[in-house]
């Protein structure tokens, strides 16, 4: 019952599980090879999922009864399930469109949404919030130039467009903006090289004096569903988790009806009668349900405020920020103790590297390093305790 | 958001946060004291609630756009949050009811059910399904004679009306019956006397040849529908530790902002500036919420299977007590944990006897102990391992 | 081997085992009593152990290879499997010995000591760092008056000697003194009722115009050792829950072997052969061993920093006060778990109030409150990540 | 107060640290490599490590006031702090000698330690007590000839010598003796390729009529004093679990300081007065260190069971083997943990490939699993409710 329930055709569906079982034939040798997973990128685009957050009205499959932000983080969990480097490429394509659904004037909103749809365009996001060493200088034209770098850049190597943060020292605020992945003076780097999530292409990016022109910058509107584009941001992260949590808990079971053997001291003769076995599979399935579960509440109250549109108020933004809170705070928790977990199940022999079974507690360790998971609990208790409201930030 | 949505007018309304208000003012007292609490069980019925589970067709409140087990479940909870021990008495009391509906014939639905609706029953239980000392011979009419006694029979001390079951020697099956509190032959003693849950009047009772005659005999039915009685007591048990983790939570809450003080070497100024605080705070509220939404979904999957009336069938049954397992689970630990860690919230001076603040932990300790959770966490994972689908027992 | 090793001849070991079975006897009862238990304290007097903590040259039996710290805390441990009230009152007696050995000038020691070891005094505590109710005002004879109100005062009650420490508002600093129970204007209140350590004495005593001689104030000096007030205090407490953790786990252990049944669907014909009971105990045994094996080599780097008398110096004062800090911790947890893990090993027959098995929860919930578990933590981890030697405070 | 404390020589000493420096140096390097660590082998060679298990009669360092198995187990925490691979290897050295000294009698005891000390041979270990691929046929001269693989044979390949275990279809039981590793028909394979301890040369060895001689043959005495080598070689694991727990904290702390910075809203200047993370350093603290202080209460008794020579009987050697199962619970965790949080301490950076600070927890995963944490829990449990003393076994 948790599986993806985006309201699409026959067709979709069939090309959809086709690429689940793509993918997951070969994620274990593209998480040891890391790099850029060009084909299967493809793959995605194929299967139509780049336009999932794009509005109807502009050639996508967003809203008025078509895709919801539940749909896509259905979606996205069910990639995570088999490749949460992948899935995490999908749901910041998402989030990318989304903030020019937020924070774009009506021309960009048509431009770049309707371009999305028809030239089927990856995005990257250089949105860091934390990373100021990309510096903007006002043009006289009233745009800008960009200088310097920026890390962490999930998905822009091999993008057609990006989203751009820039450090404003004059006002010490960011400006945001959106330019093509080809304008010139911006080096993509293909510098991503961590122990998880490895096909993210998250590297760094170099600006050289990159011309921003007045019509790409996104005025980020000073209204609560301006805001929203962090909680859709925490809502991939958190639906990414749980899809670690359950494919975790999917590759344990598939690998011990096909593998494992009764421990010798046991004294059952099949493996899946120890008691011990049956205990730790109960506790991997409530802790990823659990996830699921609150991660399917929060994705529902982020519909609902994201349906009223310009009307949403501070306190339902809220309401939907400590949602995600929630969920994402068991479903940190869920995705790490899969990945952990599910070596207890398996046993010694399912540590070959081929097998890559690490991946999931690498790429649920990478993942989960986000925004520190104290923090976060410090802010539902805040709010638990005081009923005060957290103030929208970069993170919650 | 975790209120109780029962269907219900303002009047209603206001009576049940009465009976709330009521009922939280001398819990500590009542817990302290224990025994049967004759005029709070009263305020229970004025308040409208003993027909919870009444069809709506015999004078109650169930069914038909009315009240749903999720409906029931959330008064449960809410009480639970106040007082679980009478919120376990209500829920057992919905049980009762729902065993006439479930294997009763239709005279026997009729005349309980209308009896509950128009007299105000109070219904205790007699069916402990593992305590044999009960025996039950054949009279010449087709009824029993009943020889014996019954431990934890929750709320018969008091009641009208109750069920019992009796073990039949010859056949080494039960025997269930309905037989008002009142018939010759029955005694119901005053000797619970637990560490927790100490007015859930679940003493022992002595039968000394009861008569039951034949029209009181229940015949269960051989359907999944027939074993629904077990999820529904289950399912009672479940939302009681939610509320148990809820509240334990609220008195945390309470006590904290009005009493407490910040720790001497903390630095801060105010206790609830504390950090460490506000993370626990946190984690009370995640793993309370984390029960809540397993055990509403548990309650929507047994509204669902409720609703196919006979048409139920195995698998969809099976799904449910699962549901409800999972549920359980997370709340039996959320239950625990909260009453213990409200006192690492409230520090030393919350540990006064008069308070009762440990009232949290031991009724969830002694709640919990209802069945093995090593055994429900096996059941569900050799569910997750095998799809063996778990068979109907006394338990799951 | 977590017996108490104190080096003692055969007729004193034949009396200590006696008093462990006479304080088993009816530690339920008394539990549920509250209150002073006159009789036991007697039984603990008449078998020696008042003065373990007195120098041998002054009639007792510390030092010069007689008993030492881990002696006493080992005998602290053995008392709290049984009895953990009785136990603090033997530790706080022992701790009140050492403060007039830490802090008393010659003429001081050799009366208080040698007063102790000929007329079996018991020592209350009324030395509460934190509350500040208690005035103390300078006389003219280089003595104080003393006004107010102290709380937890430990042992008071039933006491011929205390300490007290006093506020003294010209200073802001503390001034302790030792004075008779007896002494006029001094009035022990026996308003102590906590969920748990019912039977500690920790009363209120409250102090109208109480006259401090200047013979009586004790002069604290300003050198590492006498900072070891605090690390005897704090390794009673840690002992004392490593002996609940225990007494947990013996009492699990005897009760099941007693009286429980195997679960109805566990498939086990014996109860001892259920896994996850067997599980279960494996738990509660490295929890408890593991707050042993800590609070063991914490009461041996005591016992060396004591030998160094007045040559301690502040290093190895602060690795003792860590090493307690570490061991507390766990102590802390063991003894929480086992009081609640004890009844999952047990099943619901195991919660009727006359057992008043919850007494190793509630004694050790009520005790693991005297100072935040998360400031202890948090000590220790700032030590291990920046070498920062805590200060000596009134906690560590 | 960890720190090895071997009874050496300063020169040794130095040498030891030099070791452990060059080790850390390129520890990460070789985890990502894989393979075989000969020149790293060369240098614990170098540091006169070989023969610390063989006895000084026999030209080495072990015995008669020189070094014992506790401090073997230091050195190996020691090792496994910076490199736990190689840990292994010099754990599994000192088991193949021990099985010489154990069951070998006066002359092969003579010939392989005295070869040992002389040679520096390196040891591997081709016994794997469940892997019965292997089967021994006798020749006509009271030898066998070997024919089959064996698995997970660490440390064969580079050895000079190795123990191997065969199985005799005739008796069912293990046949043990001891080849040079060049023996004809002997091939070691490079093909241990893991997610973990990826330097411990654990691949296949395959024998193809490989001769055995009689002298060869180990005949295990049935003594519990021959049942050591099981201990001996769970106790090498627990030291090296207590090592790894240790190193990940010491790498997280040594990245912290370096790099780490204060999260966005933590409100803190300085990453160190964080208290989440300072509680996190707390806990790392009190697990690792539970793990080590058992584990040296579990190697003292060892120490103290070996001195016994062949008088050691069975209730002392059940005694050790339940010390070093429950060391081995605490300390298997805490390495997990360890390898876990290290990352919450040092935030989303520490995550790069070419750090390999995954290797805590992925060496720690690997290592874990060579039996099932259950069923060590099961058998000390067993013993703790029912003192039933666990059988001798292959692990335990």
């Amino acid at each position: 019952m948790n599986e993806a329930q985006r309201p699409r055709g026959q067709e979709q569906d069939t090309r959809f599980t086709a690429l689940l079982e793509a993918l997951r034939a070969n994620a274990a040798q593209r998480d040891l090879a890391g790099g850029h997973a060009a084909a299967e990128k493809q793959c995605i685009a194929d299967a139509g999922l780049l336009t999932l957050a794009v509005p109807r009205e502009f050639g996508g499959q967003f809203g008025k009864d078509g895709v919801r932000w539940s749909d896509i983080y259905a979606t996205i969990r069910a990639l995570a399930r088999v490749d949460s480097a992948l899935a995490h490429l999908l749901g910041f394509q998402c989030l990318q469109v989304a903030s020019v659904e937020l924070w774009g004037n009506a021309a960009q909103r048509r431009n770049w949404l309707q371009g999305t749809a028809e030239s089927r365009w990856w995005w990257g996001n250089a949105v860091n919030p934390i990373d100021t060493r990309l510096v903007a200088q006002p043009d006289k034209e009233g745009g800008w130039r960009l200088h310097g770098k920026k890390g962490f850049c999930s998905g822009t190597y091999g993008s057609q467009m990006m989203t751009v943060s820039a450090h404003d020292p004059a006002t010490g605020s960011p400006v945001f903006a959106v330019v093509p992945t080809t304008r010139a003076g911006i080096t993509v780097h293909d510098d991503w090289d961590p122990i998880g999530q490895r096909q993210t292409d998250s590297g760094t990016v170099s600006f050289e004096n990159v011309a921003v022109r007045a019509a790409e910058v996104l005025q980020r509107p000073d209204t609560p569903r301006a805001t929203l584009r962090t909680l859709v941001s925490q809502g991939v992260l958190t639906n990414l988790f749980v899809g670690l949590a359950e494919g975790a808990l999917e590759e344990a079971r598939a690998y011990v009806l096909a593998n494992a053997r009764p421990w010798v001291n046991s004294g059952v003769q099949h493996v899946a009668d120890d008691p011990f076995l049956q205990q730790r599979f109960g506790e991997m399935r409530v802790q990823s349900l659990a996830a699921a579960v609150l991660a399917d509440r929060a994705g529902a109250l982020l519909d609902a405020a994201w349906d009223e549109g310009d009307a949403l108020n501070t306190a339902t933004r809220a309401e939907v920020s400590l949602a995600i809170s929630e969920a994402k705070i068991v479903a940190h928790r869920a995705a790490l103790q899969g990945g952990e977990q599910l070596f207890e199940a398996c046993g010694a022999r399912a540590t070959g590297a081929a097998l890559a079974l690490d991946r999931f507690w690498r790429n649920a360790r990478v993942h989960t390093l986000h925004d520190p998971l104290d923090y976060r609990l410090r802010d539902v208790g805040r709010f638990t305790l005081l009923r005060e409201v957290p103030q929208p930030t970069l993170y919650t």
